[in-house]
């Protein structure tokens, strides 16, 4: 089981243009058990990490910008051990019994222990996973909403269980056994993998990526608990330093000074639709009175097919480095469309944004085994828009962007003229790319979509002398 | 489509002490098409409805108690049109494009005609269906939630959908094609069968009573939309006097000096178990220092296997007529477990009552395909208490009853002397009715107990003459 899961954090990015990922189109065959994760900033670092080292230096008259929003249910949780007593946790972690994590359960930690999922403070127990699970959100002690559309959960098997025993603590051991954390006053109760896939997919249909990868081959129970975090969660792949905590997100905003942040989730490559919505969203920040509005461009890094962000189209000048941050938002996909949209837009809140761009279809896929989209493309934006927990959220829905065949640039769908409009597919991006054809003009900058191209080339080299392997493994 | 679900919802009261429906236990074989819904109340009518023809006589210094608990969103919708208007209406209606209802829906229509759904005003629009679907709850104009668990929805197929064409308003008639009400404002969405169901039951395996009977038939569209009701919906069985409106109940608490009510939802018949819980949990509302407690002894009515319910229990004194109201909650049943037991305790709600006792797997049944339950039997409970919109809603939980061997009587459970108690389950008792065993002493009134044999005679005498054509049905 830790093996696949592996193989399948380990694999290398699958640059795809399409909007939803395909089960038939290497979810599975492009797995190189040992590359990295790919993510290719071709030097272009408009975001410079170590800036946030420096003492925050506010303007003339300080204010206190991370007041944008608060996180949920008040201050965020730091649940990293303060160095000082690390050396007597990690004394105590190895005397419990051990719970081994999958490299998907790592990301888990690390998202909860940066509070992405503020107020959690681990892994949920029965009460938290039942609101979870039917109402989207949790009350809080003071009868306070929060939203928590996605149940963040750590199973353990039968064996474990009983190796647990009637401990109230356990030692949380990454795949490789070194100790990462201590969960504590666990409780345990059961896994019903049945109603949890139902409740959070609306579907039971086989080939859902998270499903699969992870939820079939877990165990039996949950164990829930609050965590302490050994240090703090490094990849060392070459892209810590994109991985900024909401806390670091929250401090750079304030740094900038700004005054509305708008978070852009990607899960696909930047092309110039998405670059002409974001500037969009910025010109109608600026027009809504907003002087200093941020974008927070933030492609997902956890358990996904690891959509490579071809960062040239800022190269390009198409986005602004003065007025963008990138960074890597480390949760896992589970491509549960409207239940899934809250917990991105969720998560950003914790971050620090105000304002959510969401399109059509988000966090959205093909049916696994019918010919239709899993879920109505409206239902995304339509339930965040109504989701309990996020109403202090700002959500900015797209505008459908087309390639205008006239003005031979991406722009916003004219119903009055629509055949001048060229909607570019997925399946039909990755088809010019894989047989070297080039898009329309105006649709991605050139050195963009070579980069693409080549990427293309490489997998298919690949898969020709690698299938074999890569299928077994 | 219309006839099996007429065939089903004219069936008689199957009869059944389990505490869950088995599909293999006849639920589609006892279908006898021109019967009525039994319901037994053996001449014992301890509330007289008639009753509340009479004006409402307050005490002395009057009091509001139907403020005991508010109405979700405010004042009780009555969605049936005043007498004088009827003509007009019906005329209106004659003008429209028809939607032809089934039995279910028409159940439906009677629901949230007298306010059992408050505030809902008509079917669904999809606003509303993806909070229930998502949320269990719709929030309100003024920022108010109210719990809404189950989509209360009607469903049309593509031929009708067709023929509505732009029509801002539909008629719908009944089964047997007589206009029962128009729907106003409609708004037409797509019916996605296989999410609501999932995102509804937590699973999709087949079998699952509503699903099969109603969703599965039903079309791929859904129409939303304000109610209009010509006149009160009746079933013309003889039990209509017992189906009283929540502004009944509400009259008729006040009536009685209510200072607390407390509701018990019944789909099984009242044992002595049950009586013991009642009586009980009128003790502990008095040593609460309430005064006055009324019971509100509320069996389902609509869609179901229709339990009857032997009242011959009351006529023992063993539930005292003075403190308890009987009436039939109207609504159609879905066994699904924690996200319908919700509903069954809104309604209530609704209906006045400030109490609701909440069991072991409510709503619930077994899997349809797999060997246990389909919930976990202690969620409906928990998943009651934390439920959105139901704050104001006090909920008791079951002692859990079994029978005292020593005491020769049902007691409330005592973990110290486990082996003194016999759990006599829904099984067992079928079987002590069927083989014409008498149960232990003091389970059941033997009055009451006479009533089961000679039904459950009935039914076997039935079976064996009629079960080829029953089956054919």
């Amino acid at each position: 089981m830790s093996l696949t899961i592996k193989s399948h954090v380990a694999s290398p990015t699958y640059l795809s243009f399409t909007t939803k990922p395909s089960r038939f189109t290497g979810y599975n065959s492009k797995i190189r058990p040992n590359s990295i994760y790919h993510f290719n900033p071709l030097k272009l670092t408009y975001y410079q990490p170590k800036k946030m080292q420096a003492p925050v230096q506010y303007s003339p008259a300080p204010v206190i910008k991370s007041s944008l929003i608060e996180p949920d249910g008040g201050a965020l949780v730091d649940l990293v051990v303060p160095e000082g007593e690390r050396g007597a946790k990690t004394i105590e972690a190895e005397s419990l019994p051990k719970v081994r994590l999958t490299k998907i359960d790592v990301e888990w930690v690390h998202v909860i222990s940066e509070g992405w999922a503020n107020p959690l403070k681990g892994f949920m127990r029965e009460d938290e996973y039942l609101q979870s699970l039917h109402f989207n959100s949790l009350r809080l002690k003071d009868g306070s909403i929060v939203n928590m559309s996605l149940p963040i959960v750590l199973a353990i098997d039968d064996e474990t269980k009983e190796r647990i025993g009637s401990s109230s603590h356990v030692g949380l051991a990454g795949p490789d056994g070194d100790l990462i954390a201590i969960l504590r006053s666990i409780e345990i109760y059961k896994h019903n993998k049945e109603e949890r896939i139902a409740r959070t997919w609306g579907t039971t249909a086989p080939g859902l990526p998270y499903v699969e990868e992870v939820i079939i081959p877990a165990g039996n129970f949950l164990i829930g608990g609050d965590l302490e975090v050994l240090k703090p969660i490094k990849y060392n792949d070459g892209l810590d330093h994109y991985r900024l905590s909401p806390k670091q997100l929250r401090k750079e905003f304030d740094r900038r000074n700004a005054d509305a942040v708008f978070a852009f989730q990607l899960r696909n490559p930047v092309h110039n639709g998405h670059a002409l919505l974001m500037n969009d969203t910025r010109r109608r920040l600026l027009e809504m009175g907003f002087k200093n509005p941020i974008l927070l461009l933030h492609p997902l890094g956890g358990f996904t097919k690891a959509d490579d962000v071809p960062l040239d189209v800022l190269e390009d000048g198409v986005l602004d480095p003065k007025t963008t941050i990138v960074a890597i938002f480390p949760s896992p996909m589970h491509y549960a469309g409207p239940t899934e949209v809250q917990w991105h837009a969720k998560a950003r809140i914790n971050a620090g944004a105000n304002f959510y761009i969401v399109g059509r279809d988000p966090a959205g896929m093909g049916h696994p085994t019918e010919k239709r989209d899993l879920y109505d493309p409206d239902h995304g934006k339509k339930v965040l828009s109504m989701a309990p927990g996020l109403e202090k959220l700002n959500i900015l829905p797209f505008r459908v962007a087309a390639y205008d065949i006239v003005a031979k640039k991406m722009a916003f769908f004219d119903p009055s003229r629509a055949k001048d409009f060229l909607f570019i597919s997925g399946t039909k991006m990755r088809t010019y790319a894989r047989t070297g054809e080039n898009p329309p003009d105006g649709f991605m900058c050139p050195g963009g979509w070579e980069v693409l191209v080549k990427y293309y080339e490489s997998l298919q080299a690949e898969e020709a002398t690698q299938q074999p392997a890569a299928v077994s493994s």
